[in-house]
Parts: structure tokens; C-alpha cells; sequence
């Protein structure tokens, strides 16, 4: 049996058949209707019949649809999604009148998570721990072999827990959330702060951003600190500390055999990786002795949430 | 069939034949050998001899042992435990020689959290923190119904994840470890505090503990609390706040139904309990909307650890 | 002899005449010209002469100016003042120019500091710590009796000691000032993320904030703390907690006689006081044993500016 | 006139005659008697006499004497020093007794930091403080061009102000004093913490401490970082950073021209310096465009207190 997998992103609804392999056999892409459920099941519904009319009948079997935002712990409702503008959402039994298949839906991250656990970077191990490094920072858990959804489906919010207490103001309304200190945001806000403080230090950064501060991008940080910037490699190194603390933190609490580190912070390979993995090391508890989680860097890239989506349909 | 749930505590191995509701049908204790992990496999086995023997033969069909030390995810062997001097200690083998039975090792903390969590505060719910208050901070997971080990079976240190980036010392080796300000000896170290630099305040704690500020222990602390002593209620305060602080983040994390709060702290009741559940409302991301996991008292004190041993054999 | 006080602020500049005594005999008000360094001395100038206008001749024998900015240790230019669009500005030559009498420039806060020292609550001292809760937090050292400015003019910015490492990110562009935690805007913020993540309990706040979390104001969350409102209270206790925080480690440094607090967020008075007194005597080094600073109210209100600037021209 | 100074240390009573350059023209040691202050002043007076027996009648006119303790702001009582068994002691009155010239008795600290103001590393600035990183962290301040007592004579505790809320406990009572984290106990503390937890990476350091953690000292440490042993330099690094963020709150507060660092610690010279340079220049307040206060190494070593108490006798 075959399934198709849907990751409803801001922009774009992607869609792709997907084997028992994780391989992605056809991709179809629409744009994302805003604001409006109804439309946004009709694409789905439209990406679907598309692309199972390219297949045999019968082929495709179920319909796995990842969204950016809180999933029901049934795996039908979508409780919120800010940038979709959906709130107590039944889009399972909308999108299931288009589509005539048993669907599920799933928080995007958790999709994803199940991708690299079971084709990328996790494969083998029952125990992982996804963290994307992106704008912000996002989780999945996949324990015991199974994907950990939470008793009400928002586990993994592993962004928001509290990294210092009293600490830097964050959107969901507290203070101190990991992600206001290891995410691509926390990484721009160094590389500013480092461009206003100490613009002689920044002078390559500054270069790159046309002289405006704000301009200063995790694109143009990433750039500087491949060509060997000192102060661009000192953002990573700030950014890497407070990201290995966090996966120690996380580790002894669930003792995952790896961590797999995705997001656009990730793509920095070993100048991101190295202090990352330096600082778990000397901050997790059980030192020495404990048997270390590997830190690896997420394979799939952008096709995870389809063929995560496409694969926890058969579950 | 029944079992056998045998708790090694640091002065004393309790056993007790529990059967399919974790009731405790019959208990023996012995005093524990000291560092002689033979002799440990030998009491162990003469504790099971005895309860069988007053047993018609074959009703007992297993045995489990839980034990305050890093087990590992085999549930055959002990990788450390300290206060029991063991080390690499092929534990099950050594006890299976003694009792021909089926053997499970367990962390004893683990244990306790599953016996709460079929028969206790949490039964009833899939998703289960335990967090224990007792000296330390003390942890067990049961995640989708299953107890949550970690790969290398030394998952649920709680009490080990970094509350406060550069805070207090603690015996880990690390920093600011939760433990350090929401467990018993934090209780202590409050009311010591209070007594040595405002005597005048911690007047009341200062008589029970007849003038020695190094005697303030937590059961005068406690009884203060109980006849309404403000300084002991602050301290309770304190502690709740930063307990509620920690739940908030295994929120994050782990999105549970409950949290079942044991160990001496929480003998105190609502007064620790009052404390903790506002912290943990206010702290806890995804509010207001999200729906709050319960923080309840664990019900089966002491011998939730024979229970759990036990129960945890069948599987 | 008396002299001229002058308050340059953002949007008046008050002169008045004072005496020995720091009482204001005479007073006029211009509206400030806006990031015009020129136009700002003439109407300094005009001030000054409508006030000596109406004395007999040779009464007047200085001006004292204050201003809202980094003041060179020569009391001559101001290095910069953000709000009046003022950099490497040779104040006092251009307003002698017009007044053809000896003229100083200060800080702002050091004169009403000064004032306060002098003729205010903290008259009869000669080791003063003054620090004025507003919008953000200034502050102004007496030292032995001495106004302390620093090597190059800019000592007592206590507002941007730090309070947190890793804190909330300050606008001077460092993270975790104290003026973060314990000023007017940091109130404002408790305030609105209570109102923000639980509206229930910020019932009343929202009430007066015609149900906008924005509109939730320090003059707002004043009124209901003065109705006994729990949740207003909580928003003083909090930020009353930082600030004695913050005088415990300015005693520590400074060891002052008194603490006299300005500023917005005094005009509450004891809802203030009360937990500040508390957590400084709870926070400072030395206790028990150490003799405590005193904790004050400003005394001379808006007026402080003009009276120390004023005294500041005699020295 | 020449005077002579003294400087009561744990073991030993040094005592020195002093000349207006601060040159130490003669010096005698005696031991310290124990926890009586007769027998202390008797041994001052001794010290003094045999001091003046050497010199033309009249030559030496007044005796400053440094205790390390906190000295009342009249220059005569001792309110308490721990380590001498002094409490509310009439000091001043005593050894006035025996030597029949004016004394005055001064903090230990003050002493050797007015020394370095006038003679040694901060002369020619009016604005300074010194900050001795020893194995815990002592202070001094000069400010105006006169030694800052405070109203209490306990002014300069800078040791005591916290840099990180809730952060490790220090013996004074408090969490999170600067001490904690910036002197030579805070060294040791991060070099046995890495060979604890890391004893590979720390081989050199356990190598020289003959393999035992807890022998691991800041000699060991300083003579590693000498020979460019990485573990032992990130050790200086981890302390140089925290005593950097300590100089630039005090900057903030203080506005000094120069910082002096005296103490253990500061014999590493540049592997301690360079990092507490980078680190004040990063976290200070105010950049860019402030100019920085310099920060520099004591220049008059062990000799500072008796130079010290001797310069102050003339006040």
C-alpha cells in the first residue's frame, strides 16, 4: 500500500505519494489558500485526487496531513494554528468528504520527526529527539519506537521551555524560552546586538549587510562564519552553547539514544554541530560514566513533513 | 498468577507478594547487606523463599526488583548505584540463581511511578509525571501507558535538568539543578536561611529547633507551616514556586494528563500543593487555552515501590 | 545670592529661581524646540532673562541647567541626549553666550538627586543613593555629600547594571538591566502578560483597560492596587521584589545611609515600599547585623530638577 | 613626616614606616596573637615601637592600622573580624594606648586599594576601583580622590553584589555573589568541576594534582594555563568572563577611569586579563561611544596594606 502525504505549510500545500520506504514517488504543490477551511480542504482534496490519478486504483490507501499548529491528541481536529487561521478546525472530516480515504492529521514537526526516525538521520533508533533550529524552535519525540503526541497532542514544544528564569521576553507570552537563546532568531538577535555593540568586531558582518545593522541575517552570519569571521563563528558559538545546555537538559529527562538537529541553523554543518555537541557534553548530568546521546543533523530536509504525513496514515 | 515486588532501600530490602490490582498480599523485611552484592542477591532470595513458602506452589510466576541506582535498559543489570555500593552489577542473573523465577530489575524511582500510575493518583490516565519530593528530586515517566526507561535506562532525572543557568552547586557535578531549589533538603536550606539572617522572622522555627539554626529540619518546617507560621508558609512558597516551574516545563515537553507529586514534601499538603499548582498555571506556555494537566498527591506511600516492582514483572 | 535652575525635558523647558534653601521663588515654562541645539540655548536664555527681569539687579549669580542626557564630566557638553537630538553639544558656552552669567550643565537625575540630598528626603545625609523609577530607571550618587558624576560624567546609570545574565533585552542594547525588572515599563509588562495569560485573574485590569490587554497601564494597575485588586498587587510585589534586589547590591557596593526612591512608580507609595523594604532587608549582605539603609520617598516631586540644578550652579 | 603602617593579617603582623611616595623606608613582622585583642594591640604597640626606636624622635607622627574586618566609620572601632576573633572592639583607643601618636583603623582592603590609587597602578586618577580577586573577591573604592567608606564604614563589598539571581551559595548567607564566580575559589572550582566531569579533557590539570580532583588548585591551574594547557585557559576564560561582567556593572554604577586588579588570580597577567578586558568591553553599558575605563593590574603586591594604612594615618 501506498499513502500520500500533505504538509500544509504558510505559502504552499505540498503533496506526494509516499512508500513504505519513506520515498517520495510524485509530488504535486499548490498554493495555500488563507484563511479559509473550506478552501484549504478543497486543496488538499484537489492534490490528493491528482495525484492518485496517476496511480493504478487502489494503490493509495490513506491520507497523512501535517499542519503547522496544535493537533488534537485524535488526530482530527486542529485546535490552533495561527498562521493558517484555523481554531477548533474538524479538518479530518473535511478533508475526508474530498478525499474518500482515512486520513489523520498531524502537527507538522511531529511529521517530520517521524520522517527522520524512520528514514533519516534516526533510522535504527527507538528513541529520538528532534529540535528544528529555525526561526523559532520546534520538536518531535519519537519514544519507544512510537511517536509521543502528549495526553492533549502539543507535546514537544520543546521552544518554550523555560531555559532562564527572568529571561528574554518570548511570543507565546513568558520569559526565558529556549528559543529566544538557540534559535535562527537568537542567532540574528548576536549578530545585531555584536553590530551595534562592537561594530569594529563586526565589520565583516556589517560588510555583508550594507552598513544596517538590521540587515544582519542568519544567511549573512552563516556566510561570514564559513569564510572564517571571528564574530560570526562567536554567534555560532553563543547560540551552540545555549543549544547543547537545552539537549542536556533533554536528555536527562528522556534519555534519547540521538538527537537529530534540523532547521536552517543545522544547515551550518560542523560550525553549528562542533559547539553544539562540546557543550552538551560537559552540561549533562551523569558525567562521566553516562553513555552520551549522539547530536546528528537532520537528512531529509524540506520533504520530512510529506513523508512523515504520508507514513503515520498507516498507523 | 501473582508476583513478588522487592524494594532495596539503603537500610532495609522490602518484598510483598502483590497481585493484578497492586494490592500487597503478604510483606517480609530483612536489613540490607552493605556492599556485598552476593549477600544482596542471597536476602533477596530468602525474601522470596519465605513469601512463597507461604503460598500454594505456583501461584507466585515472577519477580521484580526495584532499586535506587541506574538500571539498564536490559532490566538485568545495575549500572551504578551508590549507596548500595554496586557497580556493573549483573543483579537479575545473581538473583535469578536464588530464585528460579523470572527477574526484572528496575530503578526504584520507576517503579513507584508505575505502581502510582496503575494503582494510584494516576490510574485512569495514559500520560503520567511522577516527581518525587523527597531529599532530592526523583522521577518516573509512564508515556501512551508505557514506563518510559530512555535508551540507556536512565531516563527521569528530573531533578537533574538545569533550572538556573550558573545556579546552585549541586552533588551531580552540574549546576543549578532543579533539585536544588524544589526538593526537601531546598526546603531546608530556605529555612536555614531565614533563621541565620532574620532570626526575628524565623522565631517559631528557631524554637522548635531549640535556638540551632543547623537544626531546622524539614519536619519542623513543616509542622511550623501547619500551625501557620508565615515564615514556614514562605518557605513552602519558595519551594512550590519553583516546583511549579518544573512542571511547567515538563508541560512543555511532555504535554501529560497528570503529575503526581510524592517524596516527604508533599506530605504538607495544600500548603506545598497551593504553591505549585498557581506557579504552575502561570508559568506553563500555551495559556491561556491550554488545557492544564492535574497535579495530584501520590496515594500509595511507601510501599508503591513493592507495588510497582512487582506489577512491572508481568511485563 | 540666588540662581537659576533650568529642567530642559522633552517636551517644556522649566526654569526657576532658587534659593539658599532650595525653595523655587519664581517660575516660567517655554515649550523645548526640537533638535535644534541653537533655538535650545535662546529659549534657556529667554527663560533666564524673564526670570532675573523681575529681580533686582545682581541677585541672580549662576545657572544651573539639567538635562535629560550623558553629560561631560566638565559640566560643559553634553555627548549626547537621545530625546533632545543632542550630540557633542557645547551647551554651556552657547547659553552663556546668552545669559552672561557662569552656567553648568548636569544630568538631569544627578540634579534631582542632588535636590533630594539637599532639601528632600535625604537631607542631613551625606551618603545617598537616589533612584527614580520611571519609565525606565535613572539614578543619582551623593557621596560623601558630594555629587559623585564619574570619571567622564556618566556614573550612576543604575538602570543599566545587570540584573540577570542572559535577562530580558534592554533597549541600551545588553540584556537583563535592572531597569528591565523594577521600573515603570516593567510593571506595565507584568501587568499585561498577567492580563495577557490569565484574564480571569486580571479580571479588574482588564476592566479598566476597557478590555485591552495594550491599554493595561501603570496608572491602571496604580488605581486597582490602590482598590486591593490581587492581581495589581501581585504587579508591585513582583516589581518591588527586584527593586530591593537591586538596592541590596547597591549597598553592597555603596553602603549608603539612605535609599531615596523617585519616580512614577513611587507615587503608590507603601504598596511599593512594602515589598521593596522587604526584599532589601531579605537580599543585602551583611544580615543579620549590618545596619540597614533607609528606604524613602522623593519628597520634592517634579520641582527636584530646577531646585538641584539651581544648588548645582553655586558649587 | 613619616608615618607608619600596619597590617594585621591572619598570621602575621606586618608593620612598615611609610613616606609621603608611599616607599616603605623600614618594615617589621611579628605573629599574630589569637582571638585577644589585648594581646593585638600590645603587638601593634610593640610593632610601632621598635619601628620608631630606629628613626630621630619626632620623625614618625601618626600609625594607620589595616584589619581585615568591617572598621566603623569613625576610623576607631572594629564592628567585626571573623578571623581575628574581633567584635565591637575598641581598637583605635587601644593602640593609641601603647604608642601614644594618633592612629586611625582602617579596612585592610581600603587600605591597599588607596595605596594602589596613590602610589601604585591607579595614581594619577582621581576615579577608581580596585578589585582584588583573591579567594573571594575584596574591594576598594576611590572616588573623588578620596577613599569611599561608606556610612558605615562596609562600603566596597563588591564580593557581595549578585550577579546571578538564585545562583550558587555563597558563605555570607546570599545566592549568586560575585564571588562565586570570579575569584580564586570560583577558579578551583571550575578546574575540579572539569576534572570531575571530564577527565580526559582535564588530564593535564589531574596530572599535576597527582590524579586527585580535589587537589586541583589555582597554583595548578595558573602553571597549566602557563604552559598552554586548554582545559586550565578555559577555566581562566569561564572566570575572566564573569569578572568582566562584574567591572562593567560596576562602570555602569560608577564610571571609574580605571579598574585595578589585584589578588591571586591576577598573577596569571594576560591569561586572566585578556578575558576580563573582552568581556567588560562586551557587556558594559553605553557602547559604542563610551569611553572605557582601563582595566589594570596592581602594581605594589603584598606591600599595598602596609603603604596603604600608613598614606591614610596622614587623613
Amino acid at each position: 500500500m501506498l499513502t500520500i502525504g500533505v504538509d500544509i505549510g504558510g505559502t504552499k500545500v505540498a503533496a506526494g505519494v509516499v512508500d513504505h520506504d519513506g520515498q517520495i514517488l510524485d509530488k504535486v504543490k499548490y498554493p495555500t489558500p488563507t484563511n479559509d477551511p473550506r478552501q484549504l480542504a478543497e486543496v488538499v482534496g484537489r492534490a490528493v485526487a491528482e495525484l492518485r490519478s496517476r496511480k493504478p486504483d487502489g494503490e493509495i490507501g490513506a491520507v497523512g496531513v501535517g499542519v503547522a499548529g496544535f493537533v488534537d491528541e485524535d488526530r482530527a481536529t486542529v485546535q490552533v494554528a495561527v498562521n493558517l487561521g484555523l481554531r477548533d478546525e474538524p479538518l479530518r472530516e473535511r478533508v475526508q468528504q474530498h478525499v474518500g480515504l482515512p486520513v489523520v492529521i498531524e502537527n507538522d514537526a511531529n511529521a517530520a520527526a517521524w520522517a527522520e526516525a524512520r528514514f533519516g538521520a534516526g533510522r535504527g533508533s527507538d528513541h529520538i529527539v528532534c529540535v528544528t533550529l529555525g526561526t523559532g524552535i520546534g520538536g518531535g519525540l519519537v519514544l519507544g519506537g512510537a511517536l509521543h503526541r502528549g495526553r492533549y497532542g502539543v507535546a514537544a514544544e520543546v521552544g518554550h521551555y523555560r531555559m532562564v528564569p527572568h529571561g528574554r521576553r518570548c511570543a507565546c507570552g513568558n520569559h526565558g524560552c529556549w528559543e529566544q537563546y538557540a534559535s535562527g532568531r537568537a542567532l540574528v538577535a548576536e549578530g545585531q546586538d555584536l553590530a551595534r555593540t562592537d561594530p569594529q568586531r563586526a565589520e565583516r558582518l556589517l560588510k555583508l549587510a550594507d552598513g544596517v545593522v538590521e540587515q544582519v541575517s542568519g544567511r549573512i552570519i552563516t556566510q561570514a562564519a564559513m569564510e572564517g569571521d571571528p564574530a560570526a563563528l562567536e554567534c555560532f558559538r553563543i547560540v551552540g552553547e545555549w543549544a547543547g545546555l537545552g539537549l542536556a537538559d533533554l536528555a536527562a529527562i528522556l534519555d534519547p539514544e540521538c538527537f537529530v538537529l534540523g532547521g536552517g541553523v543545522s544547515d551550518a554543518g560542523d560550525i553549528i554541530l562542533d559547539p553544539v555537541r562540546a557543550s552538551f557534553a560537559r552540561h549533562v548530568s551523569g558525567r562521566p560514566g553516562r553513555r552520551l546521546a549522539e547530536v546528528r543533523v537532520a537528512e531529509l530536509g524540506g520533504e520530512a513533513g510529506i513523508a512523515g504525513a504520508g507514513d503515520l496514515a498507516r498507523y
